[in-house]
């Protein structure tokens, strides 16, 4: 948090304190009955999230995208979004429809619908998604829950959202840009991995793995270690930037919205049935490694870092 | 909406059109099994929304207060808050103390909390709350529901933070500046008229009393009479403003936070016992009408233009 007098974590823990303790997952969780209502929200702006080179279509779909995420991260279906947008004066007509159809056509994609917002005047576009979504108490998954034996996995592929970035920083052509500029959260995944009931912990990559690995090492208790060779790289990222750069991209790019998540040993072919995934490790008692040739070495946290994850 | 090619109604229609129709209440529902979740957002902006003199703690009691306001409106019992903010560089240890404190505070007087949110840096302060609350669903009140013959009430007195905002800009001491800068949500009272099983139609009237009327009237495709001299106008507003002054800010002054609402006359009684109110005139079949001394004379909807209501 560049020009502030705190930093992040030592931000977050001095709010927490301040609000009386608040729980470190991807979403909020409250009792509705039977259920979970999860509930988050994520306040963006068109300076600091949005690359110069998205349409405002592609804002409107991020928006919902990256609250839509963290309702997949708790094993939890889509019940609505609201969105709070404060519009630029520069904001035309054809920038408000297609940043409008941009958050309805991504809830709609994933079977949910805006049900709710707040508009006003602001100098910098800022939008704020809040997204709420139900799920079966026994069902709920969380960044606690893992323990040493587990198997480490995610989703997808790694590193393609952060090759995008760079091609278009460096002005190279790539089919990864569209993955920087339109997100696929994994709500069918995340919603048939809480149901496989095989997984102990989870959450989304969308500051990088490096942070979620940190995330879920420090809610859990526990360490990892990440067999470097495993990791699904995303397609023609190597040939684009080389191996070292790519393996920067891969443990420490945002933008993902990969699953990241830890399964039972016996569980591990009930979580193959529900979504394509790689083991990428494994859950340890303490500590972050990465091996590589039977050589371990510890990892460092770094990610997607001119974002806060705020609260959670 | 200054600066924008689309005055605030307009502009709320096409987005609800884009969206396929959003509802016009002061939260959206859903269905939550025997209950309605009500869930709303508001974001505010430093410049134009919180007044020069407003302290962080106030900002923070603020920010949460206008979000209550919404799920008081609707009958419901807070379920809890979420706040994203975007913090300025100038944002010292002392400013985020006091600001996350009076989130914390207003939640907390109103028998909730803080269970989420987000931060990140951002040129201007800029707050996104959001609320949840439940209520039953044969409890629910909207902004539709009003019948001819209805009975037009409110909570309070009218004016306050109008006049509150009128002392400050002029340099005059007065109780009513305190109104303007912590409003109090009447949450308790908008759970009692909800129990009384006697109200037809609600909102608050954040925005002013004559919105408030046109936004009740458009949503119940009904008109109101307003007798004039039953106005509870805040104490000493007229010996420091005047009488026109303070007609103007009784009904166009936003920031008092009370409800405005409908009740069958044979409902009155159990109304009463479930709040103080004030019988202001009745529901009619078309228009709006201010009656004085049996002279009717049609009212323009005037109300805090600085700030858009959204969606909703």
């Amino acid at each position: 948090m560049s020009g502030n007098v705190l930093g992040e974590r030592e931000l977050i823990l001095r709010i927490s304190e301040i609000l009386g303790g608040v729980e470190n997952d991807d979403c909020a969780m409250i009792d509705a009955g039977e259920r979970y209502l999860v509930v988050t929200t994520d306040m963006l702006h068109r300076k600091t999230d949005f690359p110069d080179i998205m349409n405002p279509w592609q804002m409107g779909w991020m928006a919902v995208a990256v609250n839509l995420s963290d309702i997949a991260a708790m094993g939890a279906k889509p019940a609505g979004v609201l969105i709070a947008a404060g519009l630029p004066p520069e904001a035309d007509l054809y920038f408000i429809d297609e940043l409008f159809s941009g958050f309805g056509d991504c809830a709609a994609y994933y079977g949910t619908r805006i049900i709710g917002g707040d508009t006003d005047s602001h100098d910098e576009l800022t939008i704020t998604g809040t997204a709420l979504g139900f799920v079966e108490k026994d069902l709920v998954l969380r960044r606690r829950g893992a323990r040493a034996g587990d198997l480490l996995c995610t989703t997808g592929a790694l590193g393609g959202a952060g090759g995008g970035l760079w091609a278009w920083q460096q002005g190279v052509e790539s089919d990864l840009i569209t993955k920087l500029l339109e997100p696929e959260p994994r709500l069918a995944e995340g919603r048939a991995l809480a149901k496989a009931r095989a997984v102990t912990a989870m959450m989304d990559n969308s500051d990088g793995l490096a942070l979620s690995l940190s995330d879920l090492a420090q809610c859990s208790h526990v360490g990892f270690v990440v067999q470097e060779e495993t990791l699904p790289v995303a397609a023609g990222l190597v040939e684009m930037v080389g191996e070292e750069k790519a393996r920067e991209l891969v443990m420490s790019a945002g933008g993902d919205f990969e699953l990241v998540f830890t399964v039972r040993p016996e569980g591990l072919e009930a979580a193959r049935r529900a979504c394509a995934l790689t083991v990428i490790g494994e859950v340890v008692e303490e500590g972050i490694w990465m091996e590589q040739g039977g050589q371990r070495r510890r990892m460092e946290a770094r990610g997607y870092e001119h974002r806060i994850g705020g609260m959670k």
